[in-house]
C-alpha cells in the first residue's frame, strides 16, 4: 500500500508547513511500516527531503542540462534528495510527447515515475509509455471529499483492466480519498496505492489523517 | 494502401493551389483505385472537399458547441464535407487529455481519426486511446527527403509491434517519403499507408508525384 | 460605431447557420449604415465572406508559409475573403511573443487586427504592439447578459485612459452586451465599438438583435 | 549597474555548482559594490539564497495558494529567501494574461520583477504591465557569445525609446554578453543592467567572468 501525499501549492503545504507534514509522514511510515511519500512544490523539495521522508517532485521537465530557463531538471531534483516524480497531473497536463520526454529524463536520473490520468483510456495510454505506476484521478472529484472509490468505482476497475491489457504497471487512484475505509475500498477495486492532497494537508492533524489512511 | 497528403500551410497547398492538388489527388484515386486523401488547413477545407476528394482536417479541438473562440469544431468540419482528421501532428502536439477529447469529438462527428506520434512508445500510447489509425513520423526526418523506411526502418517495425500489443490499430508512417519505392518499403515493414507532405505539395507535378507513390 | 459579432463555435453560428447570421449582418449594415462584421470559425470563413459581409477570423497564427500543420495562416484567411482578425481572445489566449508574431503575419496579409485583453493593464500592453484596435472583455462577464458597461464601467474608462497613454488605438469593449442601451453606455464611456456573441447568435432573431444594437 | 546571472538548467549551474556560482557572485558584489544577483532553478533556490547572494527565481506562476500541482508559488519562493523573479524568458514564454497574473502574484509576495521580451515592441508591451524592469534579449543571439550591444545595438536604443514612451521602467539587456566592454557598450546605449548566462556559468572561473563584467 502506497500513500502519496501531494502538497500542491496549499499554504498548509508550503515552506515550514511542508516540512511539518513531511516529518509527520516520515513518522507515520516509521511507526506503521506503510509506504508514505510527500510531493512538495519544487522550491521546498530539498527541505522536505532533508526530513528523511520519501520525497516526490510534482513535475519534472523532459529536458537535458542546458538552456531551459524556468524548467525543473530531473537531475537537479534527484540531487536535492528526491526519489520520484508525479507527471501529467490534471493541474499540470502535458503533451503526449512531453510525458514521454519527462519519463526518459526521470529514468536517466533514477527517479520513480507516477503518471496521472483522468480516465481508463488515458491511463492505458500512460501505461504504454512504461512508467513505474499510473494514477487515475477523475478531475471532477478532486478536492470534493467524495471518494472516487464510492462515487465512481467503475473508473478504478476499468482502469486496472485496461492498463493490464497494455502493460504490467500498478494502478494508484485518487480524488476525494479522506479515510481508511476509502483506501480499503480502493484496494479491493484493484488499486495498489492512493494519491491524497487536501484530505491530509488541510486536516487539523495531518499525522492523524495519514494514520487513518494507512491503518 | 492509404496515401494521406498533408498540405500543411505550404503556399503551394493554400487556396487555389490547395484545390489544384485536391483535384489531382481525386483523379489519381479514380484512375488507380488507390485511396488518396488530402488534408488542407481549416480555411480551405470546404473548397477542397467540394472537389470530391476524400478530405481530412489537420486538427480538430476536443470541444462541444459553445464558447470556444478560435477552436476548430469537429461538427463544423464534418459539415464542410470532411470525413477524417489528423491529430497530434508533431507540428501541433496535444496534451494526452486533449488527444482523448479530440478523438471523442471526432467520433461524435463521424470523422475517421489518425493520431500522429514520434516514436514506437508514443504510437502505442496513441493506439490505447482507440483511434482508427496511428501514424509514426520521426520529427527529425520530416521534410528531409530521406525516407523513414530507409533511414530508420526499425521505427516502423517497432511501432507495428508495440501497437499490436496494445490494440488492433493500423499503422501509417511518414517523414521523407517521396517515391513508390519508399512506399513499398514501408508496406513491407508493416505500414498500411503513408503520410506525405512536401514530397507531393512541392513537386513540380503533384499528380505525377502521387502516381509514383501509389503505383 | 463598430459591431463585431463573434460566432465562436456556437451551433447556431456554424455552417449554414453561420451563413444565415452573416446575411442578416450584411443586411443590417446595408440598411443602417452601421459597420457590422462577423467572425466565424476557420472552416466557415469562406462561406461567410461569400455573403458579402465584412468577415473577421477568430484567430490567425504568426507563421509564414511552410511546415505548420494545424495552423491558420493569415494569407490563407485573406485569400478566403477575410479582411480582419481577432487575436488573443480570452478563450484563445496567446503568449506575448505570439501576439506580436500574429500581428506581423496579419499585417503582411493586410488584415485589420483587434487584440482582445482582460483588463486595462493588458489592454495597454496590447496597444503597445500596434494593433488596429484593442477589445477589453472582463472574462467573468462573458456570456452573462450583464453588460460590462453597467457591471464594471470603470474597466472601460480605465482601459481607454491607459491605452491612450501608450498609443493612439481605438478601444472596443465586450461581455454581456445585449441591447442598444448597453452599446450607447459603452460609447459614452469611450468605447468605439462592441464585441458581441451569444446576445446575437443565440437570439431568436439575430437580425432584430443586431438592429437593436446599432440603432 | 545590475548584473543578473541566469543559471538556467546548466549542469554547471545546478546543485553544488549553483551554490559555488552563488558564493562567487556574493563575493564579487561585496568586493566591488556592484549589484549582482543569481537566478537558479526552483529546486536550488533555497540553497542559493542561503549563501547570502541576492537570489531571483527564473519563473513564478500567477497562482494563489491552492490546487496548482507543479506550479511555483511566489510566496513559497519568497519564503525560501528569494527577492525577485524573471518572467517570460524566451525559454519560458508566457501568455499575456499569465505575465499579468505572475506580476500580481510576485508583487503580493514582495518580489522584484524583471519581464523578458524579444524586441522593442514586446518590451514596451511588458513595460505597460508595470514590472520593476524589462529585459530585452534577441533570442537569436542568446548563447552565441556575440553581444547584443555589438550585433544589434539598435535593439537596445529602440527598446529604451519605446519603453520610455509607455512607462518609466528601467531596461536591462542580454544575449551574448561576455565582457566588461560589452556591458559598457550596453550602458552607453541606455541599458541599466545586463542578463548573462553561459558567459558566466560556463566560464572556467565564474568569479573572474563576473569581475570582468562589473568593473
Amino acid at each position: 500500500m502506497f500513500l502519496l501525499v501531494n502538497l500542491k501549492t496549499y499554504r498548509a503545504g508550503t515552506g515550514e508547513d511542508a516540512v511539518a507534514v513531511a516529518e509527520a509522514a516520515r513518522d507515520v511510515a516509521d511507526e506503521t511500516g506503510a509506504r508514505v511519500a510527500v510531493a512538495p512544490q519544487a522550491a521546498d523539495l530539498r527541505a522536505v527531503a532533508e526530513t528523511g521522508v520519501e520525497t516526490f517532485a510534482q513535475h519534472v521537465d523532459g529536458v537535458e542540462y542546458g538552456s531551459n530557463t524556468g524548467a525543473t531538471h530531473a537531475g537537479a531534483v534527484a540531487g536535492a534528495g528526491v526519489t520520484g516524480t508525479l507527471l501529467n497531473h490534471s493541474e499540470r497536463r502535458l503533451r503526449l510527447a512531453e510525458i514521454d520526454a519527462s519519463l526518459n529524463a526521470a529514468r536517466d536520473a533514477s527517479l520513480e515515475t507516477v503518471v496521472c490520468a483522468n480516465n481508463p483510456a488515458q491511463s492505458a495510454a500512460a501505461a504504454a509509455l512504461g512508467p513505474d505506476a499510473v494514477a487515475v484521478e477523475p478531475p471532477e472529484l478532486i478536492g470534493t471529499g467524495t471518494p472516487v472509490s464510492k462515487a465512481d468505482p467503475d473508473v478504478i476497475t476499468d482502469t486496472v483492466g485496461r492498463v493490464r491489457e497494455v502493460a504490467d504497471v500498478p494502478v494508484l487512484c485518487g480524488a476525494g480519498i479522506t479515510s481508511g475505509d476509502d483506501v480499503e475500498a480502493a484496494r479491493e477495486l484493484g488499486a495498489e496505492g492512493v494519491l491524497v492532497a487536501s484530505g491530509v494537508v488541510k486536516a487539523e492533524s495531518p499525522r492523524d489523517a495519514m494514520l487513518d489512511l494507512v491503518t
